[in-house]
């Protein structure tokens, strides 16, 4: 078959995918946007509805110890290193539907398109789904993947689950992973059985929709550096009886910490240094605060993202001096829990050069942006396997309800994921 | 019996106090602090304690339609404008056990000892306790003492509570007031009735300890305006994909117009004005936020005091001003909620000369003070009684369990009420 006439069945198979997109939505709306909760019911939720369409379809279906969902479509040399595809099938709370689910489907569609047309690829595929890619719940991204690679710590089991503070380990252990196989540094895959990973994801910025952009060839990750709870000790006391120069209040020494952080940012994006910092959760105790009390405690979480690992460690430094510079000017004290470092990942670049040239071929407007989010395919650029990304435009962003993938953008994707796999970069490894 | 003589008597009932406070505290600790929630249980279960008591005194004990406890002695002129004094005994939650409680077991310690010595004073004096003074549960103050003056609103009566969003007609309701009695700006209590209303409370800052004062004469209370909750309305993104420029982070902004806040107390202060600004509630949405979202909703609370109604509203100005102007800079829109206002309320200038010649005859180290926190009594001032207050030392503030008052402090109070009550300014009003 030649490229028009595998698209052509391709093209009917936009159906079947927006189908999958409609059950996912229906069976993880929670009322304003989409919940799919790591390590727990709506994650599994998910998985099962792949497993199940992948089995009806013929294809060999499988979990790792980590719970991870493998579809494999055998290829035509079997005991050569494979081709894996996918992405993660969790959300951040109250998030969209296409954040991770978008590379699933994608895969998916493809291999059954494969599988239903009789197309044997050169390479046995694996569509892989991640469990808890989002570090909304446990603090710590891509989980799953990090499994697969024996890269989970002890110290990463016993992470509290941010909504109700149960561990990693005992939501792992609900969820039917066998605890022992992924402790210890064991790996679950051999990094050399792959020939390449390549994943699929919507993009989260407004970068594509402002530049008309259907697909984008990412051409790294940001590196990232995390604390999930800094906790501001100040001292609680009424709000009428303390003068200004007395107090010790958390929430301001926060608010101030925060602008000096921005005014820090500021520079770094003067000096032409891509950096992106996020408060995501920030708060007074809602145990003991009040309208007229000076909080004696407030907590914050920070991200602070990098393209480069030594812009990234650069920024750090004032960072931590400005927390000590609030600390000490506001007689507060800073509790700063456990670093979460991602390093940079720089994707494949002779990988980035093919997937630019199929969207070349097939006549699709695209540009090589880098990747401001994290991902797992992050993981398996660590492991030394040939990585490539592919954006699909989405409006509003991500991690929120009003994420918008079109259609026929994802369906741009799946052809270049297809090309791809029909026409893999062999020997790179 | 002379002064001397009085106060034997009275030196005597310390224990009588102290077994109040310690009842008290145990019956409300939370494992934190002090929590009795305002026309809720905890509240009741105080006001239980000290009509009992009163009623095994044999004191006359009865309630008013808000369900305010009044305990009376009558005096040598029962048919002549009485004379009150009290406080409150509900809490912030995880507070202390002296803020309010203080003033009651203070007016009761004095009611009894006069009811045991058989020494009947020239007016008779009543002592209230006040429902509902923290504006902890419900984002307004003096909820009792404002339907005792017909002061409570339909709009008052459907404030939601903080914790749980019942309205104050609810928890009004449950807790047995007579709701028909005090709407329609009805008053349960005619100011012409009252010669005097006295309240001792224990100091909320740190001044007393500083200057090392057992009591002080409350010179008057601090107006303040209130904002329970201010909602800050930005964009929830991926915190990865969007650069600094197109952000509208809420968490941000909020932090932007906290500082911003400080910038123009510290002005105020410069130019000599009394103002202090509190933030007690700051947080982001915790059904939405996660750590690489940017926050599309911030909230936070605002109080600013000041000793001056018209220094008051020149500090509003420039607060809405730099909300308009964090706004405009950051695409976010602040919704404002009602806008709680409190006058200020100068005690009564022969009262506060009475106490002062008071604390002098007693041999009490004290000094005249404003108060920053506002009190019942403010209630009273307003409705034209003549009123005085009079402030207990007490270490580490108030509105927090290292709230601590000295016995012997509490005593030396006590004894300037007795005196008051035993030799009252009369025909001020």
């Amino acid at each position: 078959m030649g490229v028009l006439d595998r698209h052509a069945s391709l093209d009917a198979m936009e159906g079947f995918a927006a189908s999958l997109f409609e059950r996912l939505r229906r069976d993880s709306f929670d009322g304003v946007g989409i919940t799919r909760e790591s390590y727990a019911p709506g994650e599994t939720m998910a998985h099962k509805l792949i497993a199940h369409t992948a089995r009806q379809e013929g294809l060999q279906v499988g979990e790792d110890a980590a719970k991870n969902l493998i579809i494999a479509l055998p290829g035509r040399e079997p005991e050569k290193p494979f081709i894996a595809c996918g992405s993660h099938l969790d959300s951040v709370p109250q998030g969209g539907n296409f954040d991770g689910a978008a590379g699933v489907v994608a895969g998916l569609t493809v291999v059954v398109d494969l599988k239903r047309t009789g197309l044997v690829p050169p390479r046995t595929v694996k569509v892989f789904a991640f469990r808890a890619e989002e570090s909304a719940w446990f603090g710590k991204s891509w989980l799953g993947s990090n499994a697969m690679f024996g890269r989970l710590s002890d110290a990463d089991l016993s992470l509290p689950r941010a909504t109700n503070g149960q561990t990693l380990r005992d939501a792992m252990r609900t969820t039917g992973v066998d605890l022992d196989a992924i402790c210890g540094g064991k790996r679950l895959l051999d990094p050399a059985q792959l020939a390449a990973f390549l994943e699929i994801h919507i993009e989260q910025g407004p970068v594509m929709v402002a530049r008309d952009l259907p697909v984008a060839v990412v051409t790294g990750i940001y590196a990232n550096i995390r604390h999930m709870r800094i906790v501001c000790h100040g001292r609680s006391e009424h709000g009428g009886g303390v003068p200004r120069g007395m107090r010790r209040d958390a929430a301001f020494a926060v608010a101030h910490l925060i602008v000096r952080l921005d005014a820090a940012w500021q520079e770094f994006e003067r000096g032409g240094d891509n950096v992106v910092v996020t408060c995501g959760m920030i708060g007074t105790n809602p145990d003991d605060h009040a309208i007229s009390r000076i909080p004696g405690e407030a907590s914050f979480s920070v991200e602070i993202r990098a393209e480069r690992d030594d812009t990234l460690e650069r920024f750090y430094g004032p960072f931590e001096a400005e927390c000590r510079a609030v600390a000490a000017e506001r007689d507060v004290r800073f509790e700063v829990d456990r670093r979460i470092v991602n390093m940079a990942a720089p994707m494949d670049g002779r990988w980035v050069k093919h997937l630019n040239g199929i969207c070349t071929r097939l006549n699709l407007a695209h540009e090589l942006l880098p990747s401001g989010g994290g991902h797992d395919a992050a993981l398996f650029v660590h492991a030394g396997v040939p990585t490539a990304m592919l954006f699909i435009r989405n409006e509003h962003g991500s991690h929120n309800p009003r994420e918008a993938m079109r259609m026929d953008d994802f369906m741009a994707a799946t052809k270049v994921l297809h090309e791809a796999l029909c026409n893999p970069l062999l020997g790179v490894a």
